[in-house]
């Protein structure tokens, strides 16, 4: 299987005189389409000043990418998105960095750590979910994550495995009745924790921290005032002695999920999450000027717009008082003893007066399962900040490209997904 | 009122060297959200390649931009975003180049016909629309039609209106039973038609071309293969002999219209005649590189996106197959004279196969109003290509900025729709 691996870096045209840069910080915002973006700024909007205020995102964007798989959905999965991302070439729905022959095709990391580089990856989900997975494995399926975890370990560059920081969840995939990868990392000599209180401990690279057992809790139920930023700080201190540079992959993995629920409030809160993580890798370029930063998403998820039912209105005030994610008020109400306890809990957690009728529909709705219930939450959130959806999947619209730190400018203009790994792999391939 | 007139040039920094073009072509796309660039392409796709070609709209792109109004809303109409892109202020909805105290704001066309440029404005509405219309006159209301026609005449710079040729509809506005605007205009030396097929009789600036009572017909309903490019074209023609250079600006009218209507086909045509239109400036700039051609939008509009309902695909095959607007569909379908003859049309006219219950839902719609009947068409069209849309109005989210020929760059990242216009105005304050 590996004597027909796909190396992009074999069509790499040679002889390219590039401003390459030594160490690369790629962060993918699953499922953050452009509406996502400027959803944000007014979510952020100090309304006390006539001014609307300039994100992080603003201030960083470069281009645009469009996103198709090899098919002929134009809409992609995560998967074909982070393979495209991590690899340069398209493939089908589900695909982890294989193509649609179930051939392997070779990623940035595993070009990286060939030519001496150090590789980090850190996302909200488990480790092993679909983003980061096309980073450091192969298979045919996002779903086989017993098989891609066990890759992380098993696939080895000059003995090692590809990745030498990881951070995330995923205890349930690598701490397993079958097989104890943990152990066999830690064997390999990674540091390892799996507690956010305990990220001190951990003073070099290799490391792994698996703080949960699948995905990390959402932002907006966390209580954390930001999540991924000091663990991007966490994962760059590790990465920075590294000779030859590094890549670090970040995914704000959860913006995603947040759309496929339709949830605006979600959205709005691992957004920001994501931003302070971005602001700490723009700090980071700004310290070691020798660094690129990249920031995409591989798709949009939700078909969100900011405007609904022919208003010419969009609501941020509405989305700012809402204190729970769907499923966590949906959970917390049905969990309520009484009717006049729910409608309470409803007010305190999104401060939304329902009519009579909505209040109705909604406790008759808090008899049946979650999920209609969850549903009729965010679309309640929906309705009264006038957010519009139109899919609790992905769409084929075009994602924003932010670049910053060595040669950004590369990455101004219209591209193909595509083309952002195929730019990045020939920086490492200049590895000095 | 004029004493008191705000603008722009006043308060821009002296001394500020410019790659200054002579000439500005200056392009706007009402309602032309990011989606609809990314459908577009889709649309365009030739499926007989693995790879989808890019579009004029990628190969030019540059930038992005905000587009909230004066106001707490968020959400422009065309009226406050046209006056952002026309004199660099932002204004309430419902404003022509008028701040919240009705005070006139002076637009990039009077400043350029002050310094004895020329200009055109073209569009596939009545040319005293929103957006035209904020490029040449000011109004506490877009509604005030009659009064923006006057003053298209009646404001005079150094004696003279401040268009120099004007092209698009609106006889019902400028020959009127209470004034004859054409003859005014006749008498100040306007060459003028009132026929497409008489464009050639125009040989000369000052010259005004009213093709229709109101707008334009759809380009989808009017048999044309290119409706806006031919225009363009004669307006170029019309405004290249101006000695210190022109603005001209080109507005793709009805796109915003397709969007109130969620009728995606009647988008990708808009899209398509807009395209072409850009294809002229573009060799337009190619042969006279003393020109900067801007393209962007004022606001996005209808929420579309592409996918829907869950599905991870869009369609354009379905949307290539519909040969006429909903508002066509629906009219045709009335006046059909059997329901036979009716579903006979509805298979003409977009080869979609109706379940029983939709051929069912269709007849018995065909009894009751227009509006209800285009909305159904216009609903099996999305249902069938899986095109999403969340309003009949306008949103919030942030739209391309795209740029070809001298100072192109200078519009590259994110802006706000007013620095486009502070940008073009700096140009013109340059004129030599
Ligand atoms: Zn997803
Ligand atoms: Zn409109």
């Amino acid at each position: 299987m590996r004597r027909h691996m796909l190396y992009l870096s074999l069509l790499l045209t040679p002889g390219i005189v590039l401003a390459t840069p030594k160490n690369i910080i790629y962060m993918i915002g699953d499922g953050m389409g452009p509406a996502y973006l400027s959803a944000y700024r007014y979510f952020n909007d100090d309304k006390t000043t006539s001014e609307v205020e300039n994100t992080i995102f603003d201030a960083l964007w470069q281009g645009m990418a469009s996103t198709y798989p090899d098919d002929d959905t134009y809409v992609t999965d995560s998967a074909a998105g982070a393979t495209a991302l991590a690899t340069g070439f398209k493939s089908y729905n589900g695909a982890i960095s294989v193509n649609r022959q179930h051939i392997p095709i070779g990623t940035m990391m595993q070009l990286a750590k060939k030519l001496g580089k150090a590789n980090g990856i850190l996302a909200s989900s488990q480790i092993n979910h679909a983003t980061p997975a096309s980073f450091l494995a192969h298979n045919k399926s996002r779903r086989n994550y017993d098989e891609i975890a066990d890759m992380y370990l098993d696939y080895r560059i000059d003995g090692k495995p590809v990745a030498d920081v990881m951070i995330g969840g995923g205890t349930k995939y690598f701490v397993r009745e079958d097989r104890n990868l943990v152990n066999e990392f830690k064997q390999l000599g990674y540091q390892y924790t799996d507690d956010y209180t305990q990220l001190d401990s951990i003073t070099t690279a290799p490391a792994m921290m698996l703080l949960a057992e699948t995905a990390l809790p959402a932002k907006l139920n966390s209580g954390f005032d930001a999540m991924l930023a000091p663990l991007t700080e966490k994962a760059l201190q590790l990465l920075t002695p590294a000779k030859k540079g590094f890549v670090l992959m970040v995914e704000g993995s959860q913006i995603d999920w947040c759309g496929h629920d339709n949830d605006i409030a979600c959205a709005m809160a691992e957004m920001d999450d994501f931003a302070k993580a971005i602001a700490v890798a723009k700090a980071y370029v700004d310290k070691h000027p020798d660094t690129l930063l990249v920031i995409t998403a591989d798709h949009e998820t939700g078909g969100m717009s900011l405007g609904a039912a022919g208003e010419y209105q969009w609501l941020p005030d509405v989305v700012r008082k809402v204190k729970a994610t769907g499923r966590s008020i949906a959970e917390q109400l049905q969990q309520a003893k009484s009717d006049t306890e729910a409608l309470a809990l409803w007010r305190t957690l999104t401060s939304i007066s329902l009519t009579e009728e909505e209040q109705a529909t909604l406790l008759a709705t808090r008899q049946q399962d979650e999920t209609k219930l969850r549903k009729l939450s965010n679309q309640l959130v929906a309705k009264y900040s006038y957010t519009g959806w139109t899919t609790g999947g992905h769409t084929a619209i075009d994602v924003a490209v932010l670049a910053y730190g060595k040669d950004a400018k590369a990455f101004a203009g219209f591209q193909d997904n595509t083309d952002i790994a195929k730019k990045l792999m020939q920086y490492i391939q200049q590895t000095k």
